[in-house]
């Protein structure tokens, strides 16, 4: 998608450079900033500090990071060392261990002369197929916005939580690829963008990626999705999802229970857009989920442009304060309306999962 | 209650410098200021800017603001004027018209040069009268905290929105009475402070309030009590109101709705504390409860210290963003376990509301 009128990918190995490049997301949206990234270490520390974030972009740089690591040391185990390192840089997600483990069943099977040219070409098929399944969900979820339209004739009002933008993917976004298409057709669609605290990835990233796509949106305070639905103003949501248990539960960024509870309330119809990447098979019970703590000061503190357009973190809480910052929440399944996946459309449960994903 | 260890209320009369003091809001937690209100201009001005906010407090504030009237031009004109610009100044809490309706009636039964030490006399007893209101909410508060303590044996969490603390009213608070109540009485209590974007009055007051009473509670971002409460990490939810309609259904600070409703999923009790003061026995939807719009510069900009203490305001949105500052919502009665009031705990309904007020 675009940026400043130009087309980009989140990921992409650039082999002038022999460097993984990617966009830090941490500086956006106030500095456009392409960095290199070199090492596996340097590939962790990306994924740590969320210079790179979103389930799938996740996998799709742990998969970057295990090229990198041939690159650096094909020894066997600096290569297990290496994987092992990368599934363990953020816990949530369940996408960088399926990418790695993706990544390890291939290298399992070759020579070592051929790991950098075998790493690379997983690497970027893992890429490029999240981009065709992201596209394939926006065309799915395309189907719902119109269906909205078709009865309403008037702009169709859509809220999201977080960033499953594109840039929490290779491209297109999970929630926000029927936006696009949607846009792209024609439809009138506007986003009520969740602010997403304590990070602000809705603010900072999902409108940031909108207006760069001329998509109407209005950033608003997360508390505020139950009025608008209360009041009629929001006609479905959309979120993405770090991790979807086969009976249907949805592991997401935190705050997204709150609005499925809300959608739930007012009737309206709650979707979660992910590529099948993200399903974990194997944890039944929601409460075994390992639910990211990350450091307070991610609350307490802020960063922002001043009067003279210097950035500047300021600290926003009382001193004396203490916080607690986790990350994702679970919405249970009875509240998802349907899951919007690359292969279609079904229901959040684990029917509806093994009909679309195991028959 | 106390700030750096000394006693305060929230507003009172100097009568040696012949103003009304008040503590500017606006400017905690980084620096308390006591100002001087002179005028009916500067008291609009101070809950306006929210100087001065909670619905108790502005209507104690809005009280003394007619004192000031009286004080500057006791010509029955300027005193309508000034009554009616002073019920304009903000439009949700219902206390303002309340505290301003009192104030007239005892204005309108006197001789002008009774005026002033009239005027005066109300006032100070609207506060007084706040002041014993919450502490009996306190104590018929105390009761639920004091059952679930004996049940569990061990530390009370309770969650809060917003600041319904003693500095959204002239002492005690309505939500932090039990609270402050309870810890006097020994029994173990933490709080869960919402930060409560987009002013953050929960970290901002109510996390000072309680850190300068050396009650234990945390902050978290207003996305977070929804996971807590799944985690069995939130015993009991208590928040205030701006207006409490005589249906039950309660008009409170954005983002009350969405914990409500995560509160009921989760089987926790969901207890709004209100003096008698808040009622709106008028409306009868809530659909018809003017909902306040304030300055989306609320949302995009924030204030706090930087590196060197200094207080700096940054814009933490993008550039081309726009949003929407919408300042309360509403929590359908069915959701709310029960009122605390002055007089005891009521069922959150007509029924219940007559039965406590209106016999």
């Amino acid at each position: 998608m675009k940026i400043e009128n130009k087309e980009y990918r989140t990921i992409w190995f650039d082999s002038d450079n022999q460097s993984v490049k990617i966009i830090d997301q941490t500086k956006l949206p106030h500095q456009f900033i392409i960095k290199d990234l070199k090492t596996v270490k340097e590939t962790i520390n990306a994924i740590k500090t969320m210079e790179v974030r979103g389930a799938p972009l996740i996998g799709g740089t742990a998969a970057y990071g295990m090229v990198l690591a041939v690159k650096e040391n094909n020894g066997p185990d600096f290569i297990k060392k290496s994987s092992e390192d990368l599934i363990k840089s953020r816990p949530t997600a369940i996408n960088l261990k399926w990418a790695i483990d993706r990544m390890m069943k291939k290298l399992l099977n070759v020579d070592k002369d051929e790991y950098l040219s075998v790493a690379l070409k997983e690497a970027k098929d893992i890429c490029d197929e999240d981009e065709k399944f992201c596209e394939n969900i926006g065309l799915n979820g395309l189907k719902i916005i119109e269906e909205i339209y078709n009865k309403k004739k008037d702009t169709v009002n859509i809220l999201t939580h977080c960033n499953a933008g594109w840039l929490a993917t290779i491209n297109w976004g999970t929630a926000t690829s029927p936006i696009y298409h949607a846009h792209k057709k024609g439809i009138p669609v506007h986003v009520w963008v969740d602010e997403t605290r304590p990070r602000n990835q809705g603010a900072n990233l999902t409108s940031y990626e909108l207006n760069e796509e001329q998509i109407p949106n209005t950033i608003i305070a997360d508390n505020t999705g139950g009025i608008l639905m209360q009041r009629g103003d929001v006609d479905m949501c959309i979120v993405g999802t770090d991790r979807t248990l086969s009976t249907g539960d949805v592991c997401n960024k935190i705050g997204t229970y709150l609005k499925a509870l809300a959608a739930y309330d007012n009737k309206i119809p709650f979707y979660v857009a992910l590529p099948s990447s993200t399903i974990d098979w194997d944890i039944k019970n929601y409460k075994d989920i390992p639910i990211e703590e990350r450091n307070p000061e991610e609350l307490s503190h802020l960063e922002g442009l001043d009067e003279n357009n210097n950035l500047k973190k300021v600290l926003i809480y009382p001193k004396k304060s203490k916080s607690l910052n986790l990350a994702f929440d679970v919405t249970p399944a009875k509240y998802v309306t349907g899951l919007i996946t690359e292969k279609g459309i079904c229901e959040a449960s684990d029917k509806g999962l093994k009909k679309m994903f195991r028959q």
